[in-house]
């Protein structure tokens, strides 16, 4: 089981620096979770990930029961041993994908005013829990707390989440206060299952709530009472990073100061520097990574979108300060060139530079966090 | 300018172990040398091909021409910094993928029986060079042998190939005997070009003559008295593996001994078993790359079709003989997965596998040779 030690907490905000010691090491907080879906973070080798220094990583627990199911990782010795990776790792309930899968986000919501993107995937949600489609064979798949503790253990993450409901933002009150409810019955089960035979694995509890600070409040409450290891932050926060940021104010005071906590899904660089100081610890997105692969890295300067002609004959690299296999080697122009090319080693490239980013960026965070200047 | 040494020659075949020394290190011979085409081997960094072992490289001039242009490559400093490669690299001449854009490999012929594939590409050939469209903006470029050997001299390889004719493979003899004239004419104005500026560059002339032995004997001839460093044999050996074997059991022996050769565009396992006791020395192909990024694997039982799902619970490693990253490292069933699964590093793995083992086996291969048993 985890054990946390804070460093250091800032005089001038609620930013903290932090240590997560797990089984497969220690996590730095404030730190980034890159987002290994299927037990691979995307175009890149585990001996590459090493090498980036990345604390902790998120895989998936709703792709990895569709593929390659729990029992063959589990078989394998594992998530760790399947991937090669020695260092910890996060997986989710897989409740987020069946529900967002049924659902859309939160973006896709305020389009269609709440109609359902995908109505067949989820077939009934009862108190036992979801029954779902695969998109992958159309088989059936119950997803109860137990079934989803079950899985996580056979993929032997160092934190891993209990099942929650993910309400639509659309959500009336008092369906969203059912929902609520739901969903710490659901966790409750979750960390039970859990306690039976916790090994080394930790549990986060899931907030929810919404957009409804009294809601989100009770959660706080509620949860807080029951032995999680740590908190995330789940549900939708608002439509825009004002609204998170406000609620994210209010609930971060409620957490017990004690312990972990973890924003779910969230870790674009705005969003980064805003929520830091409220005293968040971790934070996953797939969002550096899917720029990367999008010809979108980042530099000290900003973005750059390195596919734009100015960048054919640019022999400096994408960012002098970094410190990066990319820019230690090869120029803008040769990864222009590749991206221009569709050379599947621009995706390699750009992924190695833009996560190196983001580990670098918190490492300078919990550095300005120790000089209290955050 | 290349030294070649004969450490070993068979008593048993023409088969000979050789060191062909550049400014860039030693090619080992018999050796094979993978395609990366756009100065980059698919889905690799310039680390993980360092750790292959790699002696020789293809790139192509054609591709590399059209993007980032040769006059970018040059103003990087050539392909080795370009691309970060301090071994040694070919290039080819661009004809090949001029022609063969124009007429369609021999493939492709011989279904359509010889009607030409994209007809717009050529635009005009003359005793002067190609001019063609370029497929990426529609631009007429020039290609000569001048502007061939220029282009080369920006890029820098070790080793560069002079502008030839491909003829189609199904021209008539008396067209064939022309299209041999002009090409050893263009293959003399490359040279000439060449040795203007040599500097630490190797020339290898391209042997043609098609089917026709004569022509094949007419060619090694003519082109043996010309001071290239080494030859490589091109053009249509044929409609199968054995007509190749044929011809170049007959070809081999008109070549100057002492002077390193290559065949271009074949590296399969079958050819190369057969073609090593002919005598020659380097090999390139695009095969085991292309293999890999299909999930089609070599082992020393054979190849494997990694995605099978008899592979979905095979925690052996892909070869167990194999000393590459990913046999050491990573089961099958990890691969399966991320075959499965799509996953980018699918074919970093499946790449860094099958190039290793094609390093093994010439190394074996040379082995063999040194003991007199092939």
């Amino acid at each position: 089981m985890l054990r946390f030690e804070i460093i250091h907490q800032s005089t001038k905000s609620r930013a903290r620096v932090g240590r997560i010691h797990t089984e497969h090491g220690v996590i730095e907080t404030p730190g980034f979770v890159p987002v290994a879906t299927n037990a691979s973070l995307k175009s890149l080798t585990a001996q590459q990930i090493d090498a980036l220094d990345i604390d902790l990583m998120f895989c998936n627990t709703y792709h990895l029961m569709l593929h390659p199911g729990e029992n063959v990782v589990g078989a394998a010795g594992g998530l760790h041993q399947f991937m090669k990776r020695s260092k910890p790792i996060i997986t989710d309930s897989g409740g987020f994908q069946v529900f967002s899968l049924a659902y859309g986000g939160v973006h896709q919501e305020l389009k269609s005013a709440g109609t359902k993107k995908n109505e067949g995937s989820v077939q009934k949600i009862s108190e036992e829990g979801v029954i779902f489609r695969s998109y992958r064979d159309g088989k059936l798949l119950l997803l109860t707390p137990e079934t989803s503790v079950q899985a996580q253990k056979a993929l032997g993450a160092d934190i891993i989440i209990p099942l929650d409901e993910l309400p639509p933002f659309h959500m009336d009150a008092s369906k969203l206060k059912q929902s609520l409810e739901r969903t710490h019955r659901w966790e409750k089960r979750s960390l039970e299952e859990h306690l039976r035979n916790p090994r080394y694995q930790s549990m986060y509890a899931v907030i929810h709530g919404g957009i409804d600070p009294q809601l989100r409040a009770y959660s706080c409450n509620y949860l807080s009472q029951l032995p999680f290891d740590g908190f995330a932050i789940g549900g939708s926060l608002g439509q825009n990073r004002q609204d998170m940021i406000e609620m994210l104010t209010l609930l971060m005071p409620q957490l017990p100061y004690d312990k972990p906590n973890h924003l779910l899904g969230i870790a674009d660089l705005p969003s980064l520097h805003e929520a830091i100081p409220l005293g968040i610890d971790t934070f996953d997105s797939s969002h550096p990574t899917k720029c990367a692969r999008h010809g979108l890295l980042y530099t000290a300067a900003g973005n750059i979108t390195i596919a734009q002609g100015r960048y054919k004959q640019d022999f400096s690299p994408i960012d002098a300060t970094c410190d990066c296999y990319v820019c230690a080697n090869h120029s803008r122009a040769y990864v222009h060139h590749l991206f221009k090319a569709h050379e599947l080693t621009a995706y390699t490239l750009a992924t190695i530079h833009n996560v190196r980013f983001m580990v670098n960026y918190m490492k300078a965070k919990r550095q300005l966090i120790l000089e209290n200047k955050i």
